[in-house]
């Protein structure tokens, strides 16, 4: 709760979180169950413009989460005194409906090619509705940096 | 997905898991809505003995959360290629109720003391049932440390 640093502006928060966005690897990805329960694991994902893709076993409780409910998962990127916080929508990719492109930039940046895997391997997409970036106390204010969808700066 | 250093043993992983519950400032906390709902928040903690000490506002999707429902939560520690993953129970703890020895290790380790704050905030623990631990994909084997609270090894 101790402050360390100044507040950054909301224009060097985006940039921030397009950086991330585009390097980082991982995302934590919590998802629930329709009777309550909460999932949260790492998964791996290409950021493709305006989207998270992202792979798991389509048996794995986040995309049984995902087919059970209405797709809302929250994702965190970086650390605990450095998140990037989204809010959006799940939905399954069929490989037959992924463009190669993808498929191709997800194996070169994961180093792993689901469709030369198991084929319970599922791709899906996440759309960010809402993204809030903070690091310390003095950033809560100021953290949304989009609301439905739109960024605001 | 792919692996770049040999698994540990368990009782190897055993002892990296207590060392994070020892020195970690946080963990990221995933609950859920009873309609299904995820929510997912980085809080500070104290390991103490066998419970994970956490205070956030009781007006958060945390609290409201771990109130509406059965107090199912899901922590991880750590980054996400070095992952201490965690299923417990959350309760609230009335803070008449806490230990001042408790409320001094919470303010000590977290340098701020809720007891002297807003009186929103509101303590509760997360006691563990399982305890998983895992670096990268040759760790996924052998990953559970903990199950119905008990440590396996």
């Amino acid at each position: 709760m101790t402050t360390r640093e100044p507040a950054r502006s909301r224009i060097q928060r985006k940039q921030d979180v397009l950086t991330r966005l585009e390097k980082d690897e991982d995302a934590w990805v919590a998802t629930a169950s329709a009777t309550g329960e909460p999932h949260l694991m790492p998964l791996s994902f290409v950021w493709e413009r305006d989207s998270f893709l992202m792979c798991t076993r389509r048996t794995n409780p986040t995309l049984r989460n995902v087919e059970s409910g209405d797709g809302r998962v929250q994702l965190t990127l970086g650390h605990t005194r450095d998140v990037v916080h989204i809010t959006g929508t799940a939905t399954i990719v069929p490989t037959a409906d992924l463009p190669s492109s993808s498929g191709d930039a997800f194996a070169a940046k994961v180093i792993w090619d689901p469709r030369n895997s198991d084929p319970s391997y599922t791709y899906f997409r996440v759309v960010p509705h809402r993204i809030q970036a903070w690091r310390e106390a003095n950033e809560i204010a100021d953290r949304t940096l989009m609301t439905d969808g739109t960024w605001l700066i």
